[in-house]
């Protein structure tokens, strides 16, 4: 039995804008369906900075200690849980914790839940040493799966996958991804790949069509900063000329939104999983009916989806290069992001 | 065997802009792999007067015949045509026929096929007492369905079928039908029940309240032109607030297009049939990911369709009201039909 | 606040075999994420009979309280439980509860989670005045529910509405109810016919045929007692005479099972719902294969198909007769069931 | 413009029972919706041998030319043909023509059509220099791809990638296949893996053993000959021990039919691909309902099926070893298939 002491170091958030401080707090005891977490490294994600800053409608708790891609192991629970045990590990994602009774969480639609706990928003999050989530909601870690690694797995890994599944593209077919280059962009090639599915890389620059094509397994790559017609270029790079059969957007502007109904297959699937600030998914009704365009949303992953994604991640087909820093350090971490100079996922370490 | 004459009365479109002009040509023979219908009756469509028009971005065949709901009887067909019989019934449809081996006809989507042919628009349609067809496309018909009754359903019913199919509702559930007081949006309030749906009609007026709620059997009706919140409104008209399952586009302007996004059911889905001119989907990306909304267009059904939307008329669960005219007096529908003047389907008889 | 005493009636099965005693018992007191129902009415099925018996290779909790259909009134529930009143009208069904972490649960198929607890077989169930249940299991009914014509809904119509779902057949499509009219099948037909589907009904005799052809929605019936041949008769009752598209099979005996993949039509699927004890389904592997003939098997309905088919009933849709006797004659109920004398549901009422 | 001889090398079955005749035939002439093919290689299958014996309840052409696994150049043309050119590469598989029709062509089942033409069957098949097939059927084979390497594939390949894709399997998800060794098996392992699909291989030997693990892509190996428990044995090759969510049936024998429902996981699909004489599918009622078990028959692909399965063939993920004879050398190669001596796949060659 693990000693779990009274007192800890967390980052918290005391007033919306922040910044936070790295100060010491009480630890939380579990409630009868919860699992109390020794976090070892959490993932820090845009997301984040924008519970911060308070730039959604949706308020955030208030004080708040944020993070929401926490692995860690467990080190209390409560009487109702009996399928999972101290010393497992797990990891802490976005959604915290569901109702487990509506229509949605019946349907295994979870993060539809109207009652979901979100870590590191409307609960605190992983940015601790010592977190609270439901039992039922925490990711089961394999122990041969390393706690630092896979942190930014447990959101952008498992994003990308709900957004692959949500997308009905069957292997063989082909699937283009829209900001290929990024963080989501990356793991959603390597994911795609593990699922049989071969992908066309959207962005822009040398060095990522590099790195699209030679390590992340594209076949081809479009750049929509030289390119003369995306679409057409799009269209061509696949097979028989007629388009992917469908279109993964994680891309952080607009207009890549508005350009995937015009060169998506007919019958193709567009998924909207990246969220630009203010965006509007806009598509001419006569081409998408003619057509016949699906254009979808896809929010974070379900526990299957979550269980699927990991064992892809612990069979070894997908690497997320990462950082690590210290927890003491995370508001550093916020100022580079901030200035947009961040390259690849930092990963904080809770015991610094 | 029925004696098939060399000349025929027929509909004919000399330029662009029209106007039709009512005339004796020749009566075609078929290729080996058509039929020759005597068009009985022939519904008439907005679809025609676009072709008239040169509404849309595919020029037509010219000189064109119009017309694209015509109900007749099998008079000659081709050498390898061997599942119709001379005599049997038939309904010659917008997809006039479509290569039956690309990738999209091997999937069952011929309406997607590039090559399809278009009665009524790049093939002469039914307009004409004697029509072609490809013997794989034209609709069977039960003797017993009255020729005239069905022509609006080759067209109108198929389409809306269709699109319910497409909208992935089952049944027990809910479904909004935007434009519900009109010619698809009555058809598509049968054909929703008949599916085990239910419906909330959403439109405009008191008598289509009525109508919609009397005869068309919706549970539920919304009037656009009086409502407050029609967001509101609808969401509050399902059992539990959370908004329709689906929702079926009929309508023929823009705005609906835009808030049904809103209302719907997260992972509801949003079905575009309607056309109007110019007009965009829209919907703000945030919502839409959290909700896990689609939305999607649905073009005419394929051949099983067909067969599909057919049996249930056939079964007597679907009212399509229309009024007949001769086929001489075409110009004049088109005339009311231009000026808004048209309530309910005409049909033409193509033998006055 | 409902006062809730500590002592209760009962039916109380000692030993394997039975008989079951009406006692006083304690009443228990619900856990934390668990409800306390005042159980009104509880149908009396043949899995009760069974579970007395020992016939399963599963064994019984002993001292066992049975039953598995009551519906009643919430009267107690644990700290955990937010989303059901004190005073909610309830249900319990077969699945008392189940872990709502495993794979299955996670995929939303809660009756095969290894740890599902049994109603009045593993946990103790209805035939008592109060019963535990897990609450995010319990059924929500409307109170516009009668208590006691529901019961038997509860588990027979569940069952047979999931069976249809699990079929895959569409609005449109036929489907054939082998054992149509007994007490499974006369709900099947009802709910088929609610879902748009049409129906053949299979099963023996005058009063049979004519209850499923003019109370229960069925156009067609074939008596497999008198019958020279029912797979060609099947067949000959659908349209094209290509067989239905789907088979429920709810009789009681083996043969039907192996008939069934026979006059199915090509690509459809047979159902299993019965347990004939000891029965195989069998089918020959060429016919099989070429006709792609699918058999499956489909248990009770989860949480979802639990809501959508009380949702038929409440609309009036379903009619399950039943005839109500005191809980203290319940051993009288399982005599005339041993005997086979019974025709429709008992219910019991906790009462008397 | 090719020249075309009037005469050709053929192999001829006079009667049921054979043997097979080289010798020469007329070359035949397409009809206007069909192609004529310079077949190069035809692969040797035990079908071919049933068709000589006759062995099945259906019966064959008479004299018939053998033979369903065709690739060769179009010759010829029908003048309804336009999207086929002389010079195209193609393949003439089991299902020659259907009507493109019915209910079952409509819905892409083609193979269910009751007027399908079967290859080497109910038509003259590939067993000769120049074959006759419907335009719409013929596999389109890209240039690149070897004709003598491709014809195994051309039914092989085709109906394991339709069975993987029948069973619903899921990028991830385990499949066992049974028979893994023999010529279907190894290609379903490699199709699989192709997919996405983690495979544990079934069959018999260390040979085997090893071919499955080092080359087919397994990631585990049940060995029915030495096990003393296959189905504990196949249920904890997986990561969970429940079982795989897939079986594939390749096995020539009936046992492994009636083991498969025992070990698949719940929710699980057994797809029977292989057509042991006489066999049946059976499995016990109960464990199969409350399982919620699927069995279902697969048969050969449909026209999509064949386009999907080629271009997985053309990445180069898919290998079919074979050995090539002249077509004058059949006879010999049915001998040595009749007395079991056969390792891999023939090919003929029939410009020899």
């Amino acid at each position: 039995m693990p000693e779990i002491p009274k007192k800890q170091k967390a980052q918290v958030i005391e007033k919306t804008g922040g910044p936070v401080e790295y100060k010491e707090i009480d630890v939380q005891k579990p409630g009868p369906d919860e699992v109390l977490v020794n976090i070892k490294y959490s993932g820090v994600c845009h997301t984040d900075l924008h519970a911060v800053n308070g730039d959604w409608p949706l308020p955030t708790k208030l004080p708040l200690v944020g993070g929401h891609e926490g692995a860690g192991i467990v080190v209390a629970k409560g009487d109702l849980v009996t399928d999972i045990e101290i010393g497992d590990h797990a990891g802490v994602k976005w959604i915290n914790g569901s109702c487990l009774a509506c229509s949605f969480c019946q349907q295994s639609d979870e993060p539809l839940c109207a009652k979901a706990l979100l870590s590191g928003y409307t609960v605190d999050g992983t940015f601790q040493e010592y977190c609270i989530a439901k039992a039922a909601h925490v990711a089961r870690l394999h122990k041969d799966i390393p706690l630092d690694a896979v942190a930014p797995v447990l959101c952008a890994g498992i994003t990308v996958y709900k957004g692959l599944k949500e997308s009905g593209a069957r292997p063989g077919q082909t699937v283009a991804i829209v900001g290929a280059g990024g963080g989501l962009g990356s793991l959603a090639q390597q994911y795609a790949k593990a699922m049989g599915l071969r992908t066309i890389a959207i962005d822009s620059g040398d060095e990522k069509k590099k790195m699209c094509l030679e390590q992340l397994g594209s076949y081809a790559f479009v750049d929509f900063g030289t390119s003369q017609n995306v679409v057409k270029e799009v269209q061509e790079a696949t097979e028989d000329g007629l388009g992917p059969h469908a279109v993964i957007l994680v891309a952080v502007n607009e207009k890549p939104f508005q350009q995937a109904a015009e060169y998506v297959r007919p019958r193709g699937t567009v998924v909207c999983i990246g969220l630009p600030a203010g965006a509007y998914l806009k598509a001419p009704v006569f081409e998408s009916v003619i057509k016949m365009v699906t254009i979808k949303g896809s929010y974070v992953g379900n526990r299957k989806d979550t269980a699927e994604a990991l064992e892809f991640y612990r069979q070894g087909v997908i690497k997320a290069p990462f950082k690590t820093v210290g927890l003491s350090e995370l508001q550093k971490v916020y100022d580079m992001m901030h200035e947009g100079k961040i390259a690849g996922r930092y990963v904080v370490d809770t015991s610094k």
